[in-house]
């Protein structure tokens, strides 16, 4: 098997875009990470996405990226796995470049959620859950949460304040990334005031609905001299990969409140790597909500059941805590355009382990692991990166 | 790189399966692939489906048929590229295994778009086409091939009933297929007074909207023994792939009557393998409309341009001719649930190879292609497949 390397990166600002369709969006991160690996072709194109086809009547949607972007007789899909479509797509394109099939290959996520003419983008993130057995029930992805996190703080005599940390961390790292949606720091207070959305889920416990796209390119390690020549900056190495599903229903779940499919594909990962948690010196996870926060990092191996909320009390989540996480704001405060977040959370990795990450630096960062998650725990997708 | 083979195969009969719902469906085929490759358990599963997220409200698809299949911890993800996206992923699961990633890898194609509550399939198949150049007009799916086909009847001066021999002999293979949607042959008569879709498409020229799921086992070619022994059928190898994209709008094509990525996608699979057009013993191609059955003969080098349309007036796509085409009643008789097709066009060609075609036996036949074409050709997926 070939070791594949990032060696371009890519990608549009998140936010409303209402001015630009999903292929013009699309294109701003691809044509970077091309610009920014040197590179005026590809051999293929993966584009993870999940809500084309139900917000933008757009299927086909690797073909028209690629269409859009002067790819042309390339080979193109679409990778869906709902808000882990990103982290899906990355896998298929290491599989290209791992197995000889493809030299050259680019893999972007893309979702265009905002400004979607007569459709519902709440029943659009719905479709990440059960149609029959959940949906069809009225309830909604951001009310399948709050059950979860409700249960967690009844089950661990959590208290109201406890997941505010997440989230005063996501938005004071976020306020130093000029691609971040929100780049405003909030307090405590700022918390504790935000609307409820679904009890006990509040505005600051969950990220936002909006538009972005994210791109990197992938080459065999062996061969990235040839395209890190000058004045460019290097390569990032995927050092290891997983991705695990769990039952899709939350309701089908052995213990709703642990991310059994995190905590496989974490140790998959870290075992391939023959590294433990302890050894990585970040971790950008999923969170969606500040409850899939606190319950990635113990399904990761960091804190206990019930207690990952603590890392976020105590302050070990910063920049200069113990483990550093959401470092460029997360999907909190950075934004989550659903099927690109896996690729953002990528490239931010690839940030640090270069040196890019400006104030938000991890010093010394050598080692981070990206960690998508799609559905309520159903598909995660893990990713570590090295230097 | 690894060499991929299959050893199981697994297909619901196509229809309007009123009865079942799409994981239903899906399990009917992946079951029967799992018992026919004798495992009880796989690493991967990746689901071609194109239409799940606007005809059913049900995302993260690949995980949800995973889950009824009772595969957990594996991973999961659903490819899509419009009406190939069961090739796509037949490509996606032979980069999993030929990489290392894994070594049991199931690969199913899905589509449910019959009984679809509040939905319109007609609007849904369109987003194969570019949303916003040609939908947006009003132009349909079908209303795109039969502006292809006009075009084509006009440059090459092709009488009416040029096409017919397309229809009645996928009818007449699709007659000793228990799995096909239609089992009836037709005859000229039965063409000619063929309600019009959209002139000059008629009912007989067009595939039909159906459901249906099929599903395939891979392996690495190296590890087949252990899995076949016994009385199990043996394996099919894939000997080569490829998947070229075109521009997705038809009106920005160079031609839009030749299939370029047809043309590159064959020469592509044909040169890894060694091989040329006339050694194939069969071409499982996409005749999703009778115009595409032409287009696909003349990219891949079985007639000149303007020409396809003879081989099947003179008889050469039979069983017994030289190049036999819809071997067990193709897009046409068989049906054409979309996301699904690149799959049952496999199993079809592992049929053959292994002298397992029934009644539609193609006598000896060692070597056969299927390709697999999303949109009017914007994406085109081949595989050859050997014994």
């Amino acid at each position: 098997m070939r070791s594949v390397s990032i060696i371009g990166i890519g990608q549009s600002p998140v936010g409303e875009l209402w001015d630009q369709s999903a292929r013009q969006i699309a294109y701003t991160a691809v044509s970077a990470a091309m610009a920014d690996a040197g590179i005026a072709h590809a051999d293929a194109l993966f584009v993870g996405n999940m809500l084309s086809g139900s917000l933008l009547d757009q299927e086909h949607l690797a073909t028209l990226v690629a269409d859009y972007c002067g790819l042309h007789g390339i080979e193109a899909a679409k990778v869906e796995a709902a808000c882990a479509s990103g982290g899906a797509a990355l896998r298929v394109g290491a599989m290209a470049v791992a197995s000889g099939f493809h030299d050259v290959v680019i893999v972007a996520g893309l979702e265009k959620m905002t400004d979607t003419v007569g459709k519902d983008t709440t029943a659009g993130l719905a479709t990440a859950a059960d149609a029959e057995y959940e949906a069809l029930h009225g309830v909604s992805f951001v009310g399948l949460n709050a059950l979860i996190m409700q249960r967690y703080m009844h089950e661990f005599d959590v208290p109201l304040d406890a997941f505010a940390g997440f989230s005063i961390n996501a938005h004071r790292n976020g306020a130093n990334n000029p691609n971040a949606m929100f780049q405003d720091p909030i307090d405590l207070k700022t918390y504790l005031r935000a609307p409820v959305i679904a009890t006990p889920i509040n505005m600051m416990d969950s990220s936002p609905v909006c538009d972005g796209a994210a791109a990197v390119v992938l080459v065999p390690t062996e061969r990235v001299r040839a395209f890190t020549t000058g004045h460019h900056w290097g390569s990032v190495e995927i050092i290891a990969g997983s991705s695990a599903n769990d039952t899709l229903a939350v309701h089908d779940r052995r213990d709703p409140l642990f991310l059994e499919a995190a905590a496989i594909g974490s140790q998959k990962a870290l075992r391939q790597a023959g590294l433990r948690p302890q050894d990585l010196d970040l971790f950008e996870l999923h969170d969606a909500f500040t409850i899939m926060a606190a319950l990635s990092l113990e399904a990761a191996g960091f804190a206990e059941r019930g207690q990952g909320w603590r890392l976020a009390y105590e302050g070990a989540i910063g920049i200069d805590g113990d483990i550093p996480i959401s470092t460029m704001g997360g999907l909190k405060s950075r934004g989550h355009p659903v099927g690109a977040t896996g690729i953002y959370q990528v490239i931010e990795v690839v940030q640090q382990l270069t040196g890019r990450a400006g104030a938000n630096q991890v010093k010394g960062a050598r080692l981070g692991m990206a960690q998508n998650i799609g559905g309520s725990g159903a598909t995660i997708v893990t990713h570590l990166l090295g230097v």
